[in-house]
């Protein structure tokens, strides 16, 4: 098209300006999770819907909800095309332990090729080089397809309120497709589309024995010590074989087709490799499946935290009365939130021990999602891909959770094409965070490319 | 003895100022795990040196260590009469949780009969009682025998410098018997003598199963997640009869003999009660034995507290690469606590997952004991508390731990009489701990009457 060429250009000359504004968004501590940053998240989202105008969206607006806003913008103007919903969210998770950090989590430092901060990677670099790419065609004149913006603020913590806002504004939010930037590649130079996500259903447990903290050599081996009887719940979630214990667990897994399996086999994996990402010494998992089986295409059931007594410095012989846990299974499409809610209160019912009560709160939840690979949108964004990498992308399953996607699906009928250019290794959700910078640059590239395509 | 009435009346003429110095002792938060709660310690020591130069001792002084101080005084003018040396300690438990006291725990409020504060019971209230008991009779003349006091600070910590110390003050400590204050009674009414004494092994493990958190999604279900091994090796640690697993570890434990489990059969216990005063529903511990028998004559084994991933407020779907655990034992006599240490490190190389490093490291640790019932010395105790409380006290073991109760045994070769007037009730250890306070004058009493008994 007429602008291609151009735009490019532009994304090119204007690099130093474009990764100056991403560390600005870097700067903004906006995690959804902590009430004490509640004001970042809401300047968080000014600063975004200021970045829509400028790129001469429409109805620019920060719409409240129960939790945090959703910042919106549209631009229709032009008919025949399709209509590309363009999903990002611009909330982070916490950053502890701190004491892990290199540099200010929200410091946006550079050291050789990467930004590192909290964000850097999950998802603002993803969705911030997406503007730029709007940026860089807007400099050239109309848009080739019709798009609306949905940025959330409260993805990291399982979108409370977002199945609400989607449910009430169906028409607003109405498109052909989905374009979601919350997504990363296999590695620097290997491109990657994702096809299946993860759905998460979070829980807390908390166990009681004793009205207060008793001392352990009174009471010590003759009443039930909570974090006795809540390392038997944990060490049984599990058997042997490393599968997850909840009756009815895998009911509605779809079993892996074999056409299915060897397109995963050609994931490029090298396991020791993967062990230094993880800065682990060796795999472990559900007995049958190979490690990108487990990750993408198994569910899977983790402890998230767990304590309970004396956890200062030195000794305190204290016999607990409470202990407590977060716990997490990542779920495959068709497995339903909801109904491992009630698989887990049949387990703890059935576990528990006598002289001991619980109670479990779900979190957060949603469900996991399997997209077409085969249609116009997806095919776009592998030519896009490949333009810009040299080679086809690698098509694979994503062990993460990005519940909007299966929302999306579900309420408005629409696929998503994941594209997104974050690393495996960028330690997201951990300390020092970080993006590649080249991997910025290149998205922002891909992002014109995309939409070259789609206006064709 | 001619001082004996004129003591009495003293006691009870002087209450409420016994009691207003008391309250004064109480204040002084001689918190001695805590680094920040030093000078505390340092100032309740020199308090104490105060009461004992009051009480007309010799040589008293603030004896340093490597930890916290000992405070040291004699009275040996009484030829012929034996020499016995008065234990004590002066340091206390930490208050958390903070949020359940009901008023300050260095406030030393009194509500109805009780006195509420940390230390009150354990065991400010006793070694207090004991020093009014001394005041009562210096007020008539000399003492009937010969004392020493032994006043140390770090008993809440395990005694760390305390052998050292004894070991190199052995002619300073000798003496015929121990009078142990760190004691209590069965119930207001009913008074009790504690013949064996549990000791403890505490220790600190920690799991590490890579180098930082990861994302529970990217890695979930593929690397070992610490706390699930963690929760694996607590449940392993007792096996489906209660019984502790380390190898080896009942191999020193002394059978009951018949004849004792017919003395324990004669200690008061209600189990509706018992349950009621340790605030649970259901008692559980060693098969084959009573609530009785596994508190005092059976050696145990807790998680005192275990943490580890996210602990915070809402949801982060982490995998964390450390999971900790306090775990301790508590051990009956003949058992060796460095050979405990041992048998967990054994345990721990046999089920520690691979892909998981573990640590292992020590607090603290004493030996568990057991006295000779029948001593001159015992005799008095138990005719002390007859006369006070107008009925023969219950023999019975002590689940907690009195680590210098081994110690002075071993190195000294002298038994302890346990004489004090705690409650089991009292929530020692634990938030809003108490003194009942007619047990505190009671107390004063009881102590009068021993210090005659022994020096007819």
């Amino acid at each position: 098209m007429a602008f291609l060429n151009d735009a490019l250009t532009h994304a090119r000359a204007h690099k130093d300006r474009h990764l100056a504004e991403y560390r600005e968004l870097l700067a903004m501590p906006s995690i959804s999770t902590l009430p004490e940053n509640k004001a970042d998240v809401e300047r968080t989202a000014e600063w975004l819907a200021q970045q829509l105008r400028d790129l001469r969206m429409e109805k620019v607006s920060i719409m409240p909800t129960d939790c945090h806003p959703v910042v919106y913008g549209e631009w229709l103007k032009a008919p025949g095309k399709p209509t590309i919903l363009i999903y990002g969210h611009y909330d982070v998770q916490p950053v502890d332990p701190l004491d892990e950090w290199e540099s200010d989590p929200f410091g946006a430092e550079i050291r050789g090729d990467y930004v590192f901060a909290r964000g850097a990677s999950d998802m603002k670099g993803q969705i911030f080089a997406q503007l730029k790419a709007m940026e860089s065609i807007a400099a050239q004149g109309d848009y080739p397809v019709n798009v609306k913006y949905l940025l959330e603020g409260e993805e990291e913590i399982g979108s409370p309120s977002l199945p609400d806002f989607i449910d009430s504004h169906k028409e607003l939010l109405a498109c052909d497709a989905v374009l979601n930037c919350d997504s990363g590649i296999q590695d620097k130079d290997t491109p990657a589309i994702i096809y299946s996500l993860r759905g998460l259903a979070y829980f807390e447990l908390e166990l009681r024995s004793a009205e207060k903290d008793l001392h352990s050599g009174m009471f010590g081996g003759a009443v039930r010590n909570p974090l006795h009887v809540m390392a038997e719940l944990v060490a049984a979630l599990h058997d042997a074989d490393g599968r997850v214990t909840l009756p009815g667990f895998y009911e509605k897994v779809r079993p892996l087709a074999d056409d299915e399996r060897e397109l995963l086999q050609r994931v490029p994996y090298d396991e020791a490799e993967w062990l230094t990402m993880a800065g682990a010494t060796a795999c472990f998992g559900e007995a049958g499946y190979s490690t990108v089986e487990r990750i993408g295409a198994r569910p899977t059931l983790e402890v998230n935290g767990m304590w309970g007594g004396f956890t200062g410095e030195g000794a305190k012989t204290v016999l607990p009365a409470r202990a407590h846990a977060k716990i997490s299974a990542r779920l495959v499409a068709d497995q339903d939130p909801d109904a491992i809610e009630g698989q887990f209160r049949v387990f703890l019912e059935q576990h528990v021990a006598e002289g001991v009560t619980w109670s479990l709160h779900q979190h957060s939840s949603g469900p996991g999602s399997t997209m077409d690979r085969t249609s116009i949108y997806m095919k776009a964004a592998g030519d896009a891909l490949e333009t810009v990498y040299g080679k086809q992308p690698v098509f694979r399953r994503e062990g993460g959770s990005v519940p909007i996607v299966g929302l999306l699906q579900d309420k408005l009928g629409v696929d998503s094409v994941m594209l997104g250019f974050a690393l495996p290794d960028d330690g997201i959700h951990g300390p020092n965070e970080r993006q590649y910078i080249p991997g910025f640059y290149r998205g922002i590239e891909t992002y014109i490319h995309y939409l070259d395509l789609l206006g064709r």
